[in-house]
């Protein structure tokens, strides 16, 4: 048996998310369709984790275990033939046999974009979430500081998280001007549900002056506030999968 | 009577090109016909220029006259709720009675974007064209200050160029690494049909080392060189007209 890992590129907009699921395409559906359709018999994937419908993916990281001896590339080139526009393996490199693309991840860097122009703009609309007002940038980063670090993120979570614990450690939360986007770039130890979107959300509320940084340290201690809303989904990317 | 300019973004991935044509959706055809549907009455619009199937805009710049009394920005609010997501209005101001987009024009910017990954890229390849050899940059740059200046571009046109002089000047052309693109800002007094397309496309075989930076005054002279492929639509962008 060889163990095989891919690293994924995605874009997400016409899927229900990374997860097999009963309302829509996902897309681990069709890379597991279309390896079967390479290797003949059928494959599931272990995933680094799941992305909701709509976001898209720079380094999703998928294992899966097969009794084939078809060199890695093969894989890679098989796939990028045989799959949808919307999606490529960018790598493809057999892995030791215990290795778990889920369990042995070590740390995430997600992105998420902005775009701060006056009207929506179709060519960047697809890849990012499109505000008109102005952005306290400074009030934002100053907010972003109070994220980094170990935290009890149970405020940064959407319903339906089935995470037993709460607490994570975010090691950056690095907010960059790229005109007319804002990038947000953030690396942690792993994620709650919809928490990227979560935090996003609130920092935009920051920017916006409804919320002050400080605000974002009762959150972090559970003092009754809510956070804010949740980014849409369509600006957020997974970038890199470490392990 | 109010000329009224309108300065365009779209995403031209679902379009047959700019003009009104018999084989696709245009650009210009939704726009006329949502403007109609807005005022009341059948518009024409005056453009700066077509762009072919598939290419996109940052900044193409139209006009119309109209003896309605509608406040400019009236007509940037109401197109931008009836317009399709791929198509918004960037500004809308009066401007001049004798105001023309196409004749008044004193130059453009347009962008080209390479895109130099490995395995072609589901998140780049709708805005830029994939190319997997690398390119050998610097001679792309020797190559490209061949075309700076004035010079008869005759070999950078394709098959149905109707202009009846074939002189250009070329203010700059830069080529921009910005990883994994490569921009190519190309900035002149005017462009013959699929210019930039077949000056991208010549540059390439420079990068890839199948053409001299120096070929390109042999083509400039005329001398019965033949100029490269013209690069497809998806990597351009008229990014601005100047008045």
């Amino acid at each position: 048996m060889a163990n095989i890992c891919l690293i994924l590129e995605f874009d997400g907009t016409a899927y229900a998310g990374w997860q097999v699921q009963a309302n829509g395409i996902s897309v681990q559906q069709v890379v597991e369709s279309t390896l079967a359709q390479l290797i003949g018999v059928p494959v599931r994937l272990i995933s680094s984790g799941r992305t909701d419908a709509g976001v898209h993916a720079r380094g999703m990281v998928v294992n899966f275990h097969t009794d084939r001896s078809l060199p890695p590339s093969a894989y890679r080139e098989g796939l990028n033939r045989l799959l949808p526009r919307d999606i490529a393996v960018r790598e493809a490199r057999q892995v030791a046999d215990d290795f778990h693309a889920r369990f042995a991840a070590r740390g995430k860097w997600y992105r998420y974009t902005l775009c701060l122009t006056p009207v929506r703009s179709p060519l960047h609309g697809r890849y990012s979430w499109q505000l008109r007002a102005p952005l306290d940038i400074s009030a934002m980063s100053a907010a972003a500081r109070h994220l980094v670090g170990v935290h009890d993120f149970a405020a940064f979570r959407t319903a339906g998280c089935d995470a037993r614990t709460t607490t994570r450690e975010i090691f950056s939360l690095d907010i960059l001007p790229a005109e007319p986007l804002l990038q947000i770039d953030v690396r942690g130890s792993g994620f709650l549900r919809n928490m990227v979107r979560v935090m996003v959300g609130t920092l935009v509320e920051v920017g916006l002056g409804k919320r002050t940084p400080e605000n974002i340290s009762l959150l972090l201690r559970g003092e009754g506030q809510r956070a804010g809303r949740t980014a849409p989904p369509q600006g957020l990317c997974l970038m890199e999968v470490w392990y």
